[in-house]
């Protein structure tokens, strides 16, 4: 089954310990897309300007992406400008000019109002709404969201929230969200709020997932050289509802499957600048690295 | 199998945002033993002053902890005041006083000379030495150290590696010992230093274990409060070494156990203050939450 996202696509550059990466491409939803491309076909939403080049479009088709909800507009493309820290948990924006995504509106080609798997990335609640207005019944929705909307927009996004099934945030974020302190807490209250599932994503320590009986926790993958953190969590959420799309199992089981095949995605993504170690990464080191979180995790040590 | 631990007995005074605690029974051979004594017999080495309660060691004894090699010198018990912040996390240390502590210098009874599985506890690596030398023939070996040791008595700290079998280390130090900024690397740094195994706490997000062919992550226990995280290192490091007693089994999949058991221990200790919560915790307890690790870490969601 397609997967749908709707969220960012821009044009990076970002400079880390390792080096600096000009006019990369980028994005929310160009990561979550790539990611997911390796599990299910995928119907991408966002809008890019003339700048935007169009040999990467030609690769995302043949990655079997579907661009038509790729709006072309005039203008330049989404740019963002970005430099890591010696601790790359630490980052600054040093330029960030939003052009075309700045009056960006989600219209949905006709073909995409069938989706069943939809993944609302990072951008305004009220456009992420939008674009559940504009599915006919989708069956699983995933969200992600940031500081500024929770502080910005929390009517819009607690609206949102009572739709989402799968909410993808990060450990601050589901703190600020919720007002408490402490994960647990903050994800229970979070549930509350119309989520069946809350993946908190805690970076080089992985994810910790909390549904209505269970809690799942993943470790990150321990690399010894993390390249480029940029698009880690969103590579993870493609990966992620890929795979969902993919086995259309969202029992508990299903979605712990998931968020490992999440996490083997983002561990590739950081290998490299851009998402090129997913240009070169074969479906053959996904399932290799699904064994290695496997024996990574494992209790009894296989 | 007994296990033999060397370190500090101290009396503290605990200050947490959920309250404060008088002159608690701490100090890290404390924490270790009665964590460690849920699983084998203790043998501990410390020294205390005239103002330790009596009481509290007849406790000690009905655990079946050992305290032959615990003397009782002229002057007070070491003392400690600390005072936690919102973010538990952060502790700042108000008083502290070594009093007797600062004189110890470990006797081992003749009695303990034949002890199989020692931990070394955080003092100073020469005395940690001191205790290895006076063992006939040790078969595991673990130890914990701190940036003080790691900044002042390298060189001490090094030459004692060498004879250790599993350091336990927090993450900060593991990264301040082997010089690397990534956690992989400085875990690939210490193994080369002699221990055949490496176990990194990161406090909240659990530990993770590296030897020579494997590494093993396991998350903290999430838990909705913490009430006072005095001691869970140390509250780790006893269910880790008494499982492995207890075991005798230090194959992969025995430390991985061993790892469970030390997190399991070290959930429960930081649910009251001092080790209040140890007092009345029961071997189904442990078995159960042995359990909920289980299921919180399996993939395919049991």
């Amino acid at each position: 089954m397609s997967v749908l996202v709707v969220g960012s696509v821009a044009i990076d550059t970002v400079e880390t310990p390792f080096g600096r990466a000009e006019q990369s491409i980028g994005g929310a939803a160009l990561y979550f897309s790539v990611a997911a491309s390796f599990f299910t076909k995928v119907r991408m939403v966002g809008v890019i300007g003339h700048d935007f080049p169009e040999p990467t479009l030609d690769d995302l088709r043949r990655r079997g992406i579907d661009l038509a909800g790729l709006e072309r507009a005039e203008g330049k493309t989404f740019r963002w400008t970005g430099r890591y820290h010696e601790d790359m948990n630490v980052r600054d924006t040093l330029h960030l000019d939003l052009g075309v995504f700045g009056d960006f509106h989600p219209r949905l080609p006709e073909a995409y109002r069938d989706t069943q798997f939809v993944f609302l990335a990072n951008i305004d609640p009220v456009l992420q709404s939008s674009v559940l207005d504009q599915l006919a019944a989708p069956g699983v929705i995933g969200c992600d969201s940031m500081n500024y909307w929770i502080q910005e927009k929390r009517p819009e996004l607690e609206q949102l929230l009572m739709r989402v099934g799968i909410l993808v945030i990060n450990d601050e974020e589901a703190k600020m969200l919720s007002g408490e302190k402490n994960v647990v807490k903050a994800a229970r209250r979070i549930l509350e709020m119309g989520p069946k599932s809350v993946l908190v994503k805690r970076g080089e320590y992985g994810v910790i997932q909390f549904s209505g009986n269970s809690v799942f926790a993943v470790p990150a993958f321990p690399l010894e050289e993390v390249f480029d953190p940029t698009g880690a969590g969103d590579t993870f959420a493609g990966g992620f509802m890929g795979q969902i799309a993919r086995s259309r199992d969202t029992s508990e089981g299903g979605i712990r499957k998931a968020i490992v095949y999440g996490s083997v995605m983002a561990s590739f993504v950081v290998e490299d600048f851009s998402y090129r170690r997913l240009e070169r990464l074969t479906a053959d080191e996904i399932e290799q690295r699904y064994r290695q979180f496997v024996s990574l995790t494992n209790i009894e040590g296989i």
